[in-house]
This record gives C-alpha cells, structure tokens and sequence, in this order.
C-alpha cells in the first residue's frame, strides 16, 4: 500500500494511494498513519480490505497539499557515510561499523514543502535517502530476519545538511543536521510487502533541474536488514521511529571549487524508485 | 511551582507538591504537564491561583511512581564539555562554542526508575545536569533577555552515556547517549520565577553512596542564557522542549585506570539545589 497524509501542515488526514493512482479517504478508518497504525496488524488489514473491495471515499487531490507520510514520529536515527563512493567524496574513509547521528522529528515537513536556508548558511547541501519507517519494538535484534520483520515500509526522504554547522563549528554532526524543514519525507510510506528488495532501488536528485546524485540502494555499505540489527544493539526502535540510511555520491560537499552549495531560490527534486518523488524551493530563512 | 507527573509509566496524571510539600492534583485543571500548558500562560495562571487558594485536591504520596515532569517532550539537545573542570578530566580542550549532540525523547524515565546496562556495555557513566524546560517557540534569539523568556523551567537531569559506543564505536556521540532509560528526568519541573539564578546552583551525584560529582552551574561555560540563544541559531527550539545544559567533573572516564564505570546493581543518586534529587538502581538490559 501507498500510505500517506494530505491537507493543511499539523491538521493532515490519512489516505491512500490505490493501485488506479486514485487518492482514497482513510479518515474513517483510521485516526492518522502513525506508529500506533503501523503495530496494529488488525488495523492495517482493515485498510488493505477496504483498498480490496474499493469501499474507500475518493479524495479530490487537485491543489491538495501533501504532508509527511508518518505523524508523531518517535525519533528520527540517520546512518552516515552508507555508500562507498560518497565516504569517498567527503575525504573519509568507508565506516567500519554504521556511524549513527540523530535528527529531530520537528525538521520533518512535507515533500513539496518549502526548504528553508538557515540564516548565516554557507554550506547548505542535498542527500536524497531511502528512509526504513519501523513497525515493531527493536531491541537488540540478532538476525537481519528479526530486523526485515520490524519493518513497516520505505519512504523518500531528504537529509538536507548545512556542511559548516555539521563539521566546522565544533563537535557533533547534529549542529548542521536539525535546522527547521531540513527533512522532507514522503510524498508515500510505502508498505514493505510492495518493496521485496530494498537493496535494488534507484536513487536520483536534480538541483534546478540538472541531475546531481544518481546511485542505488545496492551500493549501500550496511544493508536496510544490517542497520535495523545494528541500531538495535544500542537504542531501541518504536513504531513510528525513522532511520534515514545515507546518501550516495553527488552531494555538494563533495565537487571541486567553488563547490555549488544550495541558495535560495534553488528548486531541488528526488526520488527512490518506487517511492515518489519531491520537490522542494529553497526561501530565506 | 514545583509541577510533576505521578502514577505507573505511561500513564502520568500531572500534579504539584505545594509550598507546604503536599502533593496537589492538577489532573482536573489540565491534561499534562507539556509543551502545550508551558505555553498557555492563562492555563498556567489558573493552576497558579488553584494552588494559592488551596482548591486543589490532595494526593496520597505514598507508593505513587513518580514519573518524568514533562510528557511528549519534542527533542532533547544536548550541550557538550559545557564545564572547564569536565572538559579537561576527558583530554579535551574547552569548546569555543557550544558542542551539540542530541538524546532521543523515548530515553527519558522517572527519576526513581530503574536504568538499564546496556548489553555489551564496559564504560557506562554518570553525569549530573541542569536540564532546562523551553516554554516558548525560540527561533534566531538575538539576545539573552530573549533566551531567558523562552526557558519555562528547569528540572534534575541525569544525561546516561556509555563512553565506549560515545567515542569508540565510530564517530558520533549520538550512539553512546541513546540506549534506554538513559535520560531519568525530574522529579520536578519548577518554574523559572523560582529559579532567579540558574548560574548558582550546586550539582551532586553519588554512586553506591559515594560523592562523585559536585560542582555548581556557576562553572557553565556557557551559561543557560547562552545557550539557548545559541542553539536557537541552529535549531528551533519548541514548548516541550528539552536542553541537557552539560555535566561538571567527576565522571568515571575521567578517573585513572581501572575507571569506575557503572555496573548492574549499582545505586545512583543525583540532585541538582532546588529542583529535587533522583535515585536509580541499575539493572542488566
């Protein structure tokens, strides 16, 4: 299924997208697509049924805005440095083990959202991401089977980055991680029964319009089923929890001189195959 | 006031011990005690006068959990080597600016609960801190009169962190800060006006009886003023929001070797002047 959230930021509605493109109503059926919604088997095969025998309300998308895909997201936990080719354009070398950092559940905003450039940014960068939306309590998983089966399914998602804030100012990633808007996610939570091999989807982002990552979940260091299993060994994922797990090559960060980090007014679309698409312009802070 | 949440975990109704030490029901005045009532200044005013004409009903003390102060915390920002003494114990330089790392909400228990050893943990380590409660939405503070009016209260903190999966493990502090029951919170939440200084107060922790730590908020390097107005350039901070402002010296990292890191069994006691004392046993995961 293709869950996601539409209409006004903070007051979205659940609804679906079925297999016609035909944007359905879940409002009656369920209070919001949440962690909560992602545990209660009962509850989703509820929705599926109703999907089945098409007994869903259509919705007039026209003008429509869509929001992220996941309310009431616990936490959000980011992989660094997951693809070879990028650890290569950054200067560092490939991890030996999944390097975690931590984003806020307040940067997340729709996939069409307005993308905010931080007052006093310099270095603001793109990551398109494959982001796992976790269904079931993780708590130090001993096999990538435990780790598939808490899955609940995939989204698109935008790790958007201030590179100066992140490494030159001191310490912790985090500082260049959490500006407000910097994690649009969506525009659909695809449930993982529709994704059979999370390791052979096809990442792309174009900044005004020119394609500047074009990689794959297959290049990925630490696979989906491994970062689940090693995340779990240290914290303990919830439903409605979000891991972001990395970007490939192409970010600006990592092109020569003068490197050509996002402005406003920039327009920056991506996807991950089979996943949708967004797009987002860039406005002052 | 001194505002509280009491019962079994999950299920906190909020309260107040009042000026005599008697624990007061607010579950009639209000829903929670979180981000929403800390800024609703006419809620906060109404549980204000219940309290200073004795309207509100007793509670019975006696076997009652206390929990965490604050429900549906949105973020937890941590300040890092935010005191000379604590910097210099790790080998570190004192930071030119404030170091920011970040804890997950669903880390945060009651002062009195139970923490958890990781599994696979050698190096787990306490640290005392003066946690600040924001009540106002702060977004590019330019000054610390600003800062001050965002900070809602101030609360007891005990920022859990295991200094191998800190520092050992791969790059970000995040990994070593998130494991469960690593944030006990409270036991109260006072208010602001009842905290004229918050560079003047003491901090203590105990283990097994022990004083380890015992420092004062005077030794912030960068003072809660500060810090929230900094973080503010980062960041937006939210009502319901928590900062971890920092641990002064006398962690188990920096003692000589075989370095006293905490183990199953264990009883730590902290307390920050003003704001309450905290007690956990430790348990394996």
């Amino acid at each position: 299924m293709k869950l996601l959230r539409v209409g006004p930021a903070g007051a979205e509605r659940p609804a679906l997208l079925d297999g016609a493109g035909v944007l359905r109503d879940l409002s009656e059926l369920v209070d919001d697509i949440d962690g909560r919604l992602l545990a209660d088997d009962a509850a989703l095969a509820r929705v599926r049924e109703a999907a089945a025998v098409g007994s869903l309300p259509e919705l007039a998308a026209d003008g429509l805005r869509t929001g992220a895909p996941l309310g009431r997201i616990g936490k959000i936990v980011c992989i660094g440095l997951n693809y070879t080719d990028h650890a290569a354009e950054t200067g560092a070398k490939a991890p030996a083990e999944p390097v975690i950092f931590m984003k806020a559940p307040d940067t997340v905003v729709g996939p069409d959202d307005t993308v905010l450039v931080p007052r006093n940014s310099r270095k603001m960068d793109w990551e398109v991401e494959l982001a796992i939306v976790i269904g079931r309590t993780a708590r130090y998983l001993s096999s990538h089977e435990e780790a598939l089966a808490a899955v609940a399914g995939y989204a698109t998602s935008h790790d958007v980055s201030e590179r100066e804030f992140q490494t030159e100012r001191g310490g912790q990633w985090d500082k260049g991680k959490n500006c407000e808007t910097f994690n649009p996610l969506g525009p659909w939570l695809v449930t993982a029964d529709e994704i059979p091999d999370p390791q052979a989807l096809a990442l792309k982002l174009w900044v005004n319009g020119e394609l500047q990552q074009n990689g794959s979940t297959a290049d990925q260091i630490f696979p989906v089923a491994e970062v689940v299993r090693y995340v779990s060994q240290f914290m303990t994922l919830y439903p409605g929890d979000v891991i972001n797990t990395g970007t490939p090559a192409g970010v600006a960060m990592g092109r020569p001189e003068p490197k050509p980090y996002l402005r406003a007014g920039d327009v920056v679309e991506l996807e991950v195959e089979g996943l949708g698409r967004q797009r987002q312009t860039l406005e002052q802070a």
